[in-house]
């Protein structure tokens, strides 16, 4: 195993970031591993767990001699430190990040003159805990990680990053930043709000017992307690390709509701067949 | 424990229904039970495993010398036999059923002069499983069943299906058919026909390749492989709640979409607070 950052610092030490550091550091990937957030009670138990080796409430300072930053913070934080971050680090240091959408990290990377040095990563993995009390080092294995980088990254800041994903387990797919964001408006974000309309739709109804609520229901609702401020972020950083999901999503259900009204078997039929294909697909 | 049934017909041996048999047996509230289907394999099954007493391939006989009729047939089925069946069986059989849409059957009860006898029955309990082979005598514990009656029915008749669902360890809940049906329109039938809208959506969606796919999507999307004989048999009783519900939904659809679209942070936010009542009003 060889390494792939003597000093890393991960910015933001939730569930995602604190799972990372202790996934790396038991892989002997990282030297020094310093944990970098907000919350002195959050760092604490990071430091506790033994999940980091040194703990920061100052990410300019944490970054000076840094040589792997890794953004663990909502995907909107990252977008908005980059810069400062860019700034403070030496002019070696390779970046990445785990956010849910890719585009404007990329071009925020651009913007600061990062384009080389940084490569976009969005582990495909989530769970329903959060913080670093809730963090495992055995999260990532076998779960997908996409990363992305453009026609101007450096291909030895590439291969690092792959390696630090290899060696906690994740299996690497590569794509443009463009196509994951229209990919997991598809795969990720079209359905956690198909969730959110759900459950609000049973807040608007006349109130229900919970008995008549089956295990059909609270599995399709898992995703709706999810954390408001990132979905927030996630449907404002990735706008445009939400819209074009939500809208033909949309289209589906107007075929439908005019196959259950009208009494039209054959088309009920096709859209159910339809559903099926779609459910195939998604399976690895 | 009180005998509810010397002699009880299960008509359909599907995972609802042998499983029934089973553990009415496992309790000692029936005598002899018999299972009757179309299928000699799956009613083979059944008497390997020891779910039924006997077999047969001919309702209209094996109703004869019944004191208690199941219906756990596809609920349209139901409906159709049920005329031909109480005219066979003795005058004072009682009859009850586990489909998921109560009105057209307490209608058919009705038509054929069962009113007084007809206790209907909805298990909200499912699995991925089907036929005899899927069967589970623990299936009903803790599971809420909901029984309908009229003021015609005959309160002794209700004790004894109340006493067998108790027997098998089930929470009774009492509800006329239209609210049961206005009531699992909204919390049974609109989540299923969302999740084949959703993968449907994916299926019309140039593909994307199936490691884009979550975990999260995994879980909103396990109903979608469901039966789509018994959907397509529900869309058709419970065609006016449904498609009420599904139009409701549509509005809820409509705001999130514009809130996405215009950045609307804070209309964001209040549809994802509904979400997050609507969930938890289906805790049970």
């Amino acid at each position: 195993v060889s390494v792939v950052a003597r000093r890393c610092v991960v910015i933001g030490t939730g569930m995602i970031g604190a799972s990372l550091a202790a996934a790396a550091k038991q892989a002997g990937v990282v030297g020094h591993v310093v944990g970098v957030g907000r919350s002195s009670a959050n760092l604490e138990t990071a430091r506790r767990r033994g999940l980091v080796d040194a703990v920061s409430q100052d990410p300019l300072t944490a970054v000076v001699d840094a040589d792997l930053v890794v953004l663990a913070t909502p995907a909107d934080s990252a977008v908005d430190m980059l810069g400062a971050l860019a700034a403070a680090a030496p002019p070696g240091a390779v970046f990445t990040d785990v956010g849910s959408v890719k585009e404007p990290i990329m071009d925020a990377a651009r913007s600061c003159g990062l384009e080389s040095r940084f490569v976009g990563g969005h582990p495909i993995a989530g769970g329903t805990t959060s913080g670093a009390e809730g963090a495992d080092a055995a999260l990532f294995r076998a779960r997908t990680v996409v990363l992305t980088s453009t026609d101007s990254t450096d291909p030895t800041a590439i291969a690092r990053v792959r390696s630090l994903w290899e060696a906690v387990g994740a299996r690497i797919v590569e794509s443009s930043a463009g196509r994951h964001d229209q990919l997991l408006a598809l795969t990720s974000h079209l359905p956690q709000f198909v969730v959110f309309a759900l459950c609000a739709a049973v807040a608007r109804a006349a109130e229900a017992p919970s008995a008549f609520f089956g295990s059909g229901f609270q599995d399709t609702t898992r995703l709706a307690t999810s954390d408001h401020e990132m979905w927030l972020a996630i449907a404002r950083l990735n706008r445009g390709p939400l819209v074009d999901r939500m809208d033909a999503f949309a289209d589906v259900w107007t075929s439908l509701r005019k196959a259950v009204a009208d009494g039209d078997d054959a088309l009920l039929l096709a859209i159910l067949r339809e559903a099926r294909i779609g459910k195939e697909r998604s399976k690895t």
